[in-house]
């Protein structure tokens, strides 16, 4: 078969075998805003269209190619999920030669009501679970909109998302943060640990974002350690207010290696285990939903 | 005498009388991102020249003019501070008629030590202590950078500075929050009010900025009503680490008559009591610290 992890941003395509082990990988510019109005079966056969005339016609779509701006929309499958709530929620495309289906997002409330979605972190999760085993867990899914997951027994019970990585993009280039901030500096982890530690202290993430200014106005954080203080404050209200809202530990992180490395010491600093997944979790999950598709 | 408050983006002149009356008033786009380098004599004279020929020849500015981006660069003058002290703070400027000082801003540390800085709120403050009193006391001036201070017996003993007016101008315009926010839209203070009271459910401030984007994508907010409660929502958990953090109540608010009335509701969602002073606070300030330098 061949799965595809098609996001906002990013296309990445796997050729798995019938025992689950990807034989080939490919990754595109092809996230679905560089998709011009009814340009994705185009965009599709051009990259992947020689792996299904070689004979793999089986094809199976994750992330927000399923949304409205995607090809077609997949209605949200509501939590709790597991595999195979995921596979009988998938929709069919039609195409010329391949028998094609789209993994829909998952939705779910939290505890006063609010909506929650995802899309794609779902078959992530997926891809993860039989290595978690079947007793209450959380995973945490870094990114611009930050996902930590309750599963149990290989379904998705309920999630919550935290807008961390896209508030940490507006702050630091959009406000008077950016005069304080070297631009495209390398990572400082010390500044970051720094970032993280105010996050534990009272006043508010508002208050904390105004203590950067000013110490940047006294000399206190230097141009090259602020966008790393400020990953922290972010990231360490994030995971505040995460453990308040109750997980179970270890915290399972599938993310980047270098966003991996960023939750793991923020979870440090809040003396929380956790534990790291392979980041090829997308592929073994489309292998196991597709498994699910009669 | 004549008072200025100059700021980042407005320019408000008080022509004002010994018995501390303000007979005149003027505003000017002059606000110092709008004057070149080194165009800081010819604004003043452009717009309250005729008052200095006309025998004005005492002046008082205070606010951002006296930043590292204004005229002349005042020293913070560190908290507790009264109106002496900020007196005896002023800086001359060099006129060829006239006798110009500049107030400095107040600078102090919050209880973790990270510092804090505020420009031209200061003056508005002296102008409203003596109809607040010798007790403790607990004022908030909306904006931007909003500041929260505590002041007993005529001084400012300390403050603390939320990011909200920023954040809300970046989240609003710069993240995927923009989609679902109609561009210039009346306040709709019921949904203000909706924002406010998300702020006080658990999930911290992080978590709720993604709910309004999950909420608009079900269709259970509306385009003209996301703008208010996203202020609401700030505003919401500004107000929720400022009483954490301990206030005296009631909550004194110095602010336009619009601000005021969101903090009114917001302070009224969280059960506070407030009362709204006068905007010409700055003008009753600015007279105020002229009687002090010697």
């Amino acid at each position: 078969m061949i799965g595809i992890d098609w996001g906002t941003s990013s296309f990445r395509a796997y050729r798995i075998a019938s025992d689950g082990a990807v034989r080939d990988r490919r990754e595109a510019p092809l996230g679905i805003l560089a998709v011009p109005t009814g340009g994705f079966p185009a965009a599709l056969d051009g990259a992947v269209g020689d792996w299904i005339a070689a004979g793999e016609t089986e094809l199976l779509l994750a992330g927000m190619i399923g949304s409205r701006q995607g090809w077609v929309e997949a209605p949200y499958c509501p939590c709790p999920a597991g595999s195979a709530e995921i596979a009988a929620a998938t929709i069919a495309i039609p195409h010329a030669t391949a028998r094609i289906r789209l993994v829909p997002g998952l939705s779910a409330r939290d505890p006063a009501g609010v909506p929650e979605v995802m899309r794609g972190e779902e078959t992530q999760i997926i891809g993860v679970l039989d290595a978690i085993g079947d007793a209450p867990a959380t995973l945490c899914l870094p990114g611009s909109h930050a996902k930590w997951v309750q599963v149990e027994a290989g379904r998705i019970q309920g999630f919550a998302t935290y807008f961390t990585g896209e508030a940490f993009a507006a702050l630091s280039r959009h406000t008077i943060l950016a005069r304080s901030i070297a631009p495209d500096g390398a990572h400082h982890p010390a500044a970051f640990a720094r970032g993280v530690a105010r996050a534990k202290q009272p006043g508010g993430l508002l208050h904390h974002l105004f203590g950067l200014r000013a110490a940047a106005l006294f000399g206190e954080i230097a141009e090259d350690e602020a966008a790393a203080f400020l990953s922290g404050l972010l990231i360490g209200h994030e995971v505040a207010a995460a453990l308040e809202s109750g997980v179970a530990p270890p915290i399972h992180l599938i993310a980047s290696e270098a966003l991996a490395a960023r939750y793991a010491t923020a979870l440090d600093g809040f003396g929380i285990p956790h534990r790291s997944h392979a980041p090829d979790a997308a592929a073994r999950g489309l292998a196991l939903i597709a498994e699910r598709i009669a």
